[in-house]
């Protein structure tokens, strides 16, 4: 249809003008995926040597250049459900670095359902500089984004991701342990952990909590260790169980705030007094915690940090920089506040 | 420099063809600011009848058309400060009919000082479908948005707005009342208010404190009433004073939930338990306050609902479509938990 063109439906095309010519045209070149020119022009691994040699090749014959102007000067940041009451700490700080680049930020809720596919379809549309998600990016959403050659970066990913994966998570493990020897370090031997379900960041924690619990020389108690969801109620329903025991916890380590105000609730109920009858240790900080009775000792969660260490590399990804790290776990820090005292007994 | 045009620099050119001209122009040839003319076209009040009829027919006679596709595919959020816990719910709403209309939500934070200005020129720059503005939009910045063709809403404003700036609120007197009605109905006769500073919304809220107590014929007792700023530090102070009369109130209304949540801080520094020695109600229903200890009574804002209708009414004045009201107060409603009994003597 278009004079000098090899296709018509623009897959195939050489592009606009002499010398210009599209990723897809790279790709069908070298006989590889759109995707993997795509890795080889972002610098990233899983490219085989001589695939790459053949792309790069191909690349510079045809002096291939990341088209201007194709991105618009906006920045997406998706979650799956903005519910979370840490969603503004980590909208600030993408804000504050957007900013200082000029560019906008588009935020978006994803949904878990159907609706993802129609969003995610919107956010390519919008050509963004790049896509910032929390949580979670489906293989597909992220196929979809590199055949976009848009770059992507997952804020404290849930699931398992391939090792090319650019992430910004937090020092999970770190933060479990700091945890757990600041209660050991109190006196408390009967400590238990309410976990959550099994993700990476979970398990993570789990792991800091044991590793506390085994370098004091305390015996790990597997019938104080318990799984749940990552909610209130169940944080509540757990602690009752826990609490009810002959032999009870003198210290309970959740893994987040939202189950740690559920044992505060569950030590009302029993008429145990925190940090008098049972210390508890939260995981986030959110802003809410302090302002409980007692104000709540919890690992602190640098989702501000985390933010703009996201939204820097993804900037930077796509101005096509060199990046020293594709993933990088901010730090944690231990918040002692009156939650947390030495056992009774 | 151009062919056709009036002037090189744009101001007073008639546009890019035949048939077009720019607004500019159109104020130009009327005599009148570009404010006057987007008043016109976006057939808002504050036009003196002449002036409205010689600028119909300028635009009759030029034919203008709001220029098609010179407005980017997204709507734009701004707030001062993220800081705020309801922000998300604020942004859920706008997301949720931005998605229906398939516009991406951009979410700024302007700050409170200089890069306030540089923060619209962006926005603007971004040529949006909407603005919708966080308690604030200030008359220059009003202006400017005008002077774009860019329709804005302002979102639950704290300052007093001219008439013809639309907006969406909350029905903050109705709120005071029913939040005092209550309290009354209980059988509080010495009931403080804590009140934030000279807003109107916190004046609406005092007046329906007032006029429930006038309503219930319980004489208004000058110093039961305290102005305070909104936070829960000035919220404790305030009540630590009220709780230490002789004379204590049995019951406590405060202007927001943060307020309210530093009344609970006080009363536990007293050794005073709520409800049995002191009844609380909040404003706001902050997600938090529902896992207090008690449970907040207090008057929920329906922020999604508000954000909601501010987004329809923006994306409505920005298809030109003709809206029933300018602005309007969505319902607020009382949320009855356990802050709240009858007083003790």
């Amino acid at each position: 249809m278009r004079p000098g063109g090899s296709s018509a439906d623009g897959q195939g095309s050489r592009g606009d003008g002499p010398g210009s010519v599209t990723i897809a045209y790279i790709a069908e070149s070298a006989g590889v995926s759109v995707p993997t020119v795509s890795k080889v022009l972002n610098r990233r691994s899983g490219v085989a040597e001589g695939t790459r040699a053949r792309v790069e090749e191909l690349i510079s014959r045809y002096g291939y250049r990341k088209p201007p102007g194709t991105r618009s000067n906006v920045v997406e940041l998706v979650f799956r459900e903005l519910e979370s009451m840490w969603a503004v700490e980590i909208i600030r700080g993408v804000e504050r670095v957007a900013r200082r680049n000029r560019v906008g930020v588009v935020v978006s809720e994803f949904g878990l359902h159907d609706s993802a596919v129609m969003s995610m379809d919107d956010t390519v549309g919008r050509r963004p500089q790049c896509v910032l998600s929390v949580a979670q990016l489906s293989e597909a959403e992220r196929a979809q984004l590199t055949a976009r050659n848009i770059p992507f970066v997952v804020f404290d990913p849930i699931d398992e991701l391939p090792d090319d994966v650019p992430f910004v998570g937090a020092t999970n493990w770190r933060g479990g342990r700091a945890a757990v020897r600041h209660l050991v370090g109190l006196g408390h031997r009967r400590v238990a952990m309410i976990s959550g379900p099994d993700h990476p960041f979970c398990r993570a924690r789990v792991a800091g909590y044991s590793s506390a619990l085994r370098e004091a020389g305390v015996p790990a108690d597997p019938g104080l260790l318990v799984r749940t969801l990552l909610t209130r109620e169940d944080g509540c329903a757990a602690a009752r169980d826990l609490l009810s025991r002959t032999e009870r916890p003198t210290a309970i380590f959740t893994a987040n705030d939202l189950q740690a105000i559920g044992v505060y609730q569950a030590a009302r109920e029993l008429g145990l007094s925190i940090p008098g009858d049972l210390s508890v240790v939260g995981f986030d900080d959110l802003p809410v915690v302090a302002w409980m009775d007692p104000p709540l000792t919890t690992v602190h969660q640098p989702l501000a940090e985390m933010a703009i260490a996201a939204t820097e590399l993804a900037l930077a990804i796509g101005r096509g920089e060199e990046v020293p790290q594709s993933g990088l776990d901010i730090a944690t820090s231990l918040v002692v506040r009156e939650s947390t005292a030495p056992p009774a007994d």
